[in-house]
């Protein structure tokens, strides 16, 4: 199994200062760096349009990230793709695909914050059908030089040659996903790999869904090696159980509280985090070896994973506590799915 | 004056081969490391959507190259603003403004070839307008986090943020241009540096053109230092003229004689290159000391330039002999305009 990061490029700094989002970009890249350096697999990039994360274009933070490193796959996670032009997208991660000698992936999603609709001009009522037909030229580009294309969202493509090509044949793209049920059904189809979001709740409960994306795979006539699963939890791990949660709990919960006053959740309880923290809970902060069980535990529940990957962002942690976990996560977690 | 090169990311694997392409990209940012240590102010990386380009995403480049260098400026050259969304380049270089600490620069343009048009849905019928528009939009979001817009290319912005903001404080926004009188009055105007792409004829047949730019710059109120002006030609140097001249030669006709004909030139001639090579010629081929003289002499024509950069990609010269006359740029040139 994969083991890996994905970070949104948080930074605590929400009054712009440039200097210190310098900083916050040069710590991100650094993890990034640790990340290769204790054998991580894969470092993922998030995309957003907001104040407090820096990743509205992960492709150039990866590709920073790419001169630095040797071994590890550079991801975006999630490109809003909904929002964006597929023709760019590829560009950028074909480009990102030459630097890194075929370490590019894309993790395509409809992104969890909505301020992307309306910044690049797409109405939210085309929320699924923005997406399916941004996919659909998406896979287009990626197995064809030579592009024709219409569409309802885009201008068409008529003979048109995409450039440059990656090194990877085909580029890898996956799609990000939530919870909707048709995500998992139009994955299956398509024949493409899934990345299953899990950010609160009991992770146990995406087995249908995922059997779904298996079964709607199968029909299509997809091989089983092809309907690959992979699974994004929060998660931190520390020396010990109690530190780790210590460490994580109060920056966590003043982040879903100001999330979840966007989103009309409830605020966030110790009660609430410690059930969701459970055995079957999603969060994934724990020891190091807790956290291996769980990921094992997690992939059992769902048939079987090929990658995890820890979203350590939402806590207000500082640069060298996360370094910290990446280094415990290559150096105690990665070796027992090896 | 600044010193710099110029480069389109050139390839002259035009079968595709996946290898050779991340071979040409490696070797770009080698030159781009190359043009750091030598002292060189400045490399910008165009855009082109083209087999023989591999610069379809130049931030993404320039990004791999900021995780390389110290003190070198990275630009665009040129940004086809005309096709682009603004909202997005400006995203792509404040992200690589915050990576290389302040070293980002865009040179907007309309750019010499048009396929970007209509890969993105773009009728060339509106090739003044849609750059018009979409600068004056890239120049609202330099100037302001919170952007209220509206025109015809693009979906309107209501009090929409774009983040993240770059490290520079208004990140450099130069204009990129051909020959067009309207364009020199345009950035005159608007208060913008200007980088003029002669690539044929005499470089001081552009003295009015410049004089037009400068006296619209005046009259519109922009302080002399906000008008500076560039100049980018074709050039290479080696260690005496003969053999710069028969180092270049050979590729610069092959590639000018293919353009030529999509473009309706006439084929290249060993004198019509001399004779565009010559004391006021626009072509910069010849030892380090020939061409440190004429930078000077065309700086004077212009009535002074700030900065100088040498595209040396369209002759098919190899990395070896890029890798030695950047040296030779930096060692000889350069120092003659400290």
């Amino acid at each position: 199994m994969q083991i890996g990061i994905d970070s949104f490029a948080a930074t605590e700094n929400l009054d712009s200062n440039k200097k210190k989002n310098a900083k916050s970009i040069d710590e991100l890249i650094d993890r990034i760096v640790k990340a290769d350096q204790v054998g991580l697999d894969v470092f993922g990039v998030g995309e957003h349009h907001r104040k407090e994360f820096l990743d509205s274009a992960p492709h150039v933070i990866l590709a920073a990230a790419a001169a630095k490193t040797k071994n590890i796959i550079l991801t975006s996670a999630v490109t809003v793709l909904s929002a964006s032009d597929p023709v760019r997208v590829f560009q950028n991660y074909a480009t990102l695909d030459l630097i890194s000698k075929g370490r590019a992936e894309i993790v395509a999603g409809r992104g969890s914050f909505t301020e992307a609709f309306e910044l690049f001009g797409y109405s939210l009522k085309d929320y699924d059908e923005l997406f399916e037909e941004k996919l659909e030229l998406l896979i287009e580009i990626q197995n064809n030089e030579t592009v024709n294309w219409r569409g309802d969202h885009r201008p068409p493509l008529m003979n048109q040659t995409i450039f440059p090509r990656p090194i990877q044949d085909p580029l890898p793209i996956w799609v990000g996903i939530g919870g909707t049920p048709q995500s998992f059904l139009r994955a299956g189809k398509l024949g493409l790999p899934l990345m299953i979001a899990v950010i609160g709740g009991e992770t146990h409960r995406f087995k249908p869904l995922v059997d779904m994306y298996r079964e709607a795979g199968r029909r299509a006539g997809h091989s089983p090696e092809k309907l690959k699963v992979g699974l994004h939890s929060l998660g931190y791990v520390a020396e010990n159980s109690k530190k780790a949660v210590e460490d994580y709990f109060p920056g966590y919960a003043k982040t879903f509280t100001r999330i979840g006053k966007e989103r009309g959740w409830p605020p966030v309880t110790l009660e609430r985090f410690k059930a969701q923290n459970g055995p079957s809970g999603a969060l994934m902060i724990g020891s190091p070896d807790e956290i291996a069980e769980k990921i094992t535990r997690h992939s059992k529940a769902l048939g079987g994973i090929s990658r995890f990957t820890f979203q350590m962002d939402n806590a207000e942690l500082t640069h060298h506590q996360l370094q910290k976990a990446i280094g415990l996560i290559g150096e105690k977690i990665k070796p027992q799915f090896n």
